[in-house]
């Protein structure tokens, strides 16, 4: 499979890694052609690995992932181009954190609106699936690192996208068990604002490698 | 012990009743002194359960718990009073939803405030402790009945007043591994934050008897 991987931050070019790990040709997209830490990604990567623009890297995916920062985000799938995201599965990762009143920051957009939700409105035509904001990188590359099975949601308007999107996660190692499809885009509020939750564990742990699971009765 | 518990909804007629079994005195606070829930529920806990007026009620309790919806807490505990609740420890299991455009509900009162921290702010002389927010009350007085030890948040800016509610905690039957503090009232906004995901995944499991673990590497 052909990823686009917009983004050249730790989670871009830890995921970008992982997607050729398992086999896959990962394109880097970022701002400029030339950007340093994705030459040096694409350099250390292999022949399935490549970097070049927001939108070279959405036309060379056949599926393409936002790891960009939630703030950044809406400009950078501009740039990447609405005919380019036209009936591709986006895989959204990104959360918005402000933290311009320091840490813990402030996450998500709205209490009645949601990252995910506003990157489909702006680009009908793409297929958005909300999944992996709620972990570091650092577990998605590595679900099995945890000691027990955990948490992992999703959601999206296309049925069939979020199937596509089931199967990356099987891939990358989260237990079937464990995956929590929450219905439409709108759910995205849910795992955005859970973040706010997230970020204090985070700095409560001093350790971005833990995640939660759901204990029912 | 003397509780003053406000709100005759399910969670206060609920979780009162529990600590009348644990063997405490609760006196139930509402807008009226003859609310019918309130004197139906005092008539069958026998005698150290009362009900009054949330004015009353506080005055009662060596503890107060803010058992409200969150829309109607602020003035409850204006009603209630601030010389009733004037260096007494204030538990506020209070979650602010807001069903006006149906189901989910919107969680939460602003991505950068809570209402632990409103309620703070208010009554300056109360120790606020936030907790129990996070699940239903089924599972609050009652913690065993799920089949995993599960968290349990709590946060406030008086380390005694959390050291108090702690051992409730532990009354009611949580596990000391589970109980995570958080640090400080503002801390508030990510566990009233996460009802955002608590909400969707309760509509999903068409079932409010869970509750999240975390796992940790």
């Amino acid at each position: 499979m052909q990823y686009g991987v917009l983004g050249t931050g730790v989670v871009g070019l830890t995921l970008g890694g992982r997607l050729i790990e398992l086999g896959h040709e990962v394109r880097l997209g970022s701002r400029s052609a030339d950007n340093e830490k994705a030459s040096a990604w694409s350099a250390a990567n292999g022949d399935r690995a490549s970097h070049g623009t927001f939108s070279e890297a959405a036309e060379f995916g056949e599926r393409v992932v936002n790891a960009t920062s939630g703030a950044a985000s809406i400009e950078a799938l501009r740039l990447a181009g609405a005919e380019a995201l036209r009936g591709k599965v986006l895989i959204d990762l990104a959360n918005a954190l402000d933290f311009s009143q320091g840490f813990p920051p402030v996450a998500g957009i709205a209490l009645d609106d949601s990252l995910g939700e506003r990157i489909q409105r702006e680009f009908p035509e793409a297929r958005v699936v909300k999944t992996l904001n709620t972990i570091n990188v650092a577990v998605t590359v590595d679900p099995g690192s945890l000691p027990a099975e955990h948490a992992m949601f999703l959601c999206g308007d296309d049925a069939t996208a979020k199937e596509e999107v089931r199967s990356l996660l099987l891939e990358l190692g989260f237990a079937p068990g464990g995956i929590v499809d929450l219905g439409g885009i709108a759910q995205a509020r849910g795992t955005e604002l859970y973040v706010a939750l997230w970020v204090r564990l985070m700095g409560l742990f001093g350790d971005a490698r833990f995640n939660i699971s759901i204990v029912r009765a």
